[in-house]
């Protein structure tokens, strides 16, 4: 068939995870995005960088790799309140290395404190061996959200 | 005419703003956004929030406003370095209130401190009255861009 991909040209997902399925709002924007759920209850989020999350230099885009942070920590928030809508209150990302056009950006996340609604959670991007963002972020739950589908 | 918008309906940019004309890359895709440059070197960006903006809240994401501060005080380098890349080396943002769909959000910054390739800036991000974020950023200069068309 001419209009095949070239192998080389496919992005390849790896195993275990899914696309998530935001079909509205600034998620769907910004996307696709993938997740892997762990048995032990840990998670990662990823992406490929796609052109349109490229800069001017064609490396992804630093407000992007700050937006998935937000997503990737904060979802840590998610997994411990399951039931909550959270708001971000602070957050602080440092910028290690830079992702480039076509990589596959992994990141994940921990809760490292807890105080009645105020959750600090330390995280981390990389790509292969490469980290590319450490950070932390401090979020507030609020109330009840409606039971997800 | 029966496409008329209704009057309450059309945007309303307010004088001396400028759509940025981004074509491609993550520029464009969380755009459009506009910028108003003042006679004595001060600037502004802003956009107006966008359902391709919001979060499940229906407010603006919090990764949106993180990408827009990182644009609007990483701006600051471009206007005291007009001929150098810049690259964004840590951020910290304070979440202060929320943006709401529909919302005219607008941003600043100045330069604090500057040693050799390393910029400090801090800046802002408001609607109307209200201060939507606050925050510090820390900008490297990398080797000259091409000129700007």
């Amino acid at each position: 068939m001419t209009d095949d991909l070239l192998e080389s040209e496919v992005p390849v997902i790896p195993p275990g995870y899914e696309q998530m399925q935001w079909t509205r709002g600034f998620g769907r924007q910004i996307g696709p995005l993938y997740q892997k759920n762990n048995p032990d209850g840990t998670y990662l989020r990823a992406f490929l960088v796609g052109e349109h999350h490229t800069n001017g230099m064609m490396n992804c885009h630093g407000g992007m790799l700050m937006a998935f942070a937000d997503t990737v920590f904060g979802h840590a928030i998610s997994m411990r309140r399951k039931s909550h809508y959270w708001v971000t209150v602070r957050l602080l990302t440092d910028f290690i290395s830079s992702a480039r056009l076509g990589d596959w950006v992994e990141g994940t996340a921990d809760i490292a404190g807890e105080e009645d609604d105020l959750f600090t959670v330390k995280g981390r991007i990389w790509c292969g061996e490469r980290i590319i963002m450490t950070g932390t972020g401090v979020f507030k739950t609020l109330g009840p959200r409606p039971p997800r589908r």
